[in-house]
């Protein structure tokens, strides 16, 4: 069976259209896996990128891409919302079926010894490939933006993983690492109370003592009318979906609030959506099978999780 | 209106009953507090004695209740399955009402100075007394037990915080602290198969992913035929029992087991009981009066939260 990974670099320009597609052009039409999409956003000047399938033969399109980047983009004179420290700012590895959170980690090695390597780009490993715990957390590193690097990379504690302690002129510096895939999960509930929202996310979240993969906040969907516990679930077997969704619920009832529907944002992982099928199924007394097709998964996903404008192609295993 | 805290000092005694009632002399019939219990045990060699009143008025009578510790217990001669590196092995001040936990701190250091100052007992304090991370958890304080402490207290890192680095020779040493309220909680399960309480335990507790505040196992209850997950809160305010309660309802419905009872060990702060009481009238949209009596709280908490062998004297707050 073929390893499959999701790769999603994050590269730091969002609005010349022209200039991303001559940057990702050496992932398109790859043996070994698809470029699943480029997502641009101009506030950011950020485009997500989002690769399926054979690490091994991403390496060496992901370098071709890196030194695209680096002829493109010049961090002198990028501006955007979201917080950034090089041209490619960040790709994690996260693994996604045949293949172990340890074996990314030395894809991720792999690809940051051949780009620092090759294009003085210095590394920092992050997430499960960190070196020690202060590099787990992306924010951390990238604390002081692209601007501080230049001082923050000479201190010992901040020396990068991967190349001299001085940032790429132009490049900056970049992060690589490995992480368990994360789910972008929302529940509407049938109220525009963000207060409700905001105390149900306290009970649930792990900031406030609640499940320990779990980030929530409230969100006021103001075209829509009704507030949303809005969330990351970074670990989905550890705090599986549909737990998160009845603790909601169970809490909800007591302002006799209603989960309206729920709402997947990216891929999801056809386990994450297995592990709340069978929980469902369980209870309901129905056979769980899980070798049930796609086709089943986003049905059932449908009916018991009551997610809302959501298809197959949102499975990562639908897309390979 | 008067600071009450909960007092638990621990004794390496627990098998001679006529020492055991030495040592705890001072603690009885005094101005201002009530020895609420003392409950010997014998394969742990130790008892664990409740005070609950005037933290003013402990410390004198505390001070003279390690003297006849110090007076009748040779740590060079104990042996009990609990471990233990003091003649008084630990003395927690719990907040239970008009104080806070800052208020205990100082409890804390006030104890620890007079009986290491008096009778040349080395102090470590600990829980939330502590003076630094490594000293928040009892068990790495304890890690080596009275045999290791000759040793491990000649470390700079495990200097007491009062006293010199040497043990006492016959007493050892001892740890004085502050913590929250801990509330020991079972649920009884309908079934008598311990992998059900133990996934579901799983699935709710901090160090499988669960709630931050929850540490839970399975329990096999012979005599009564079914199985408990068993646990302990550590912090009410932030895991109320209904929710952890309507969790392990909601994991148990996958194996269509019931939650038939719960059960309190010990005293439960009144607080943990008005906060579950609150959810449940409010999904039944009852009215909730935070001023009810100790009685309507004690008839609602075995009414909703199905307590079993519970009374108002189990509330802290009734023995005042």
């Amino acid at each position: 069976m073929n390893k499959i990974v999701q790769c999603v670099p994050n590269i730091s320009e969002g609005k010349d259209l022209d200039k991303i597609n001559y940057i990702i052009e050496p992932l398109k039409n790859q043996d070994g896996f698809k470029l699943i999409s480029a997502e641009p956003d101009k506030d950011y000047n950020r485009t997500v990128i989002t690769l399926l399938g054979d690490p091994e033969k991403m390496i060496i399109p992901l370098i071709n891409f890196f030194q695209r980047a680096l002829d493109k983009i010049d961090m002198r004179t990028h501006h955007g919302e979201h917080p950034r420290m090089g041209a490619v700012d960040v790709t994690p590895f996260i693994p996604i079926s045949n293949i172990t959170i340890e074996e990314c980690v030395e894809y991720a090695k792999s690809l940051a010894d051949h780009v620092s390597y090759m294009y003085q780009i210095p590394v920092f490993l992050y997430a499960k490939a960190a070196t020690n715990p202060s590099r787990i957390n992306l924010p951390d590193i990238r604390k002081g933006e692209f601007e501080g690097m230049k001082e923050k990379i000479q201190d010992p504690l901040w020396k990068p993983d991967y190349g001299k302690p001085m940032i790429h002129e132009t490049f900056g510096v970049t992060a690589i690492g490995a992480r368990i895939p994360l789910i972008a999960y929302n529940i509407d509930l049938s109220t525009a109370d963000e207060k409700i929202a905001s105390t149900i996310a306290k009970a649930i979240r792990a900031s406030s003592g609640g499940f320990q993969h779990i980030q929530a906040g409230p969100a006021f969907l103001e075209e829509k009318g009704f507030v949303q516990v809005t969330m990351n679930i970074l670990d989905f077997k550890k705090n599986p979906i549909y737990r998160i969704l009845e603790t909601v619920r169970m809490e909800a009832k007591r302002y006799h609030v209603e989960v309206k529907n729920s709402e997947v944002v990216g891929l999801i992982p056809k386990d994450a959506l297995l592990d709340s099928i069978k929980y469902y199924q369980q209870v309901l007394g129905i056979p769980f099978d899980k070798n049930m097709s796609i086709e089943d998964i986003t049905r059932f996903s449908i009916e018991y999780l009551q997610i809302r404008d959501f298809d197959s192609l949102k499975i990562i295993e639908a897309n390979l």
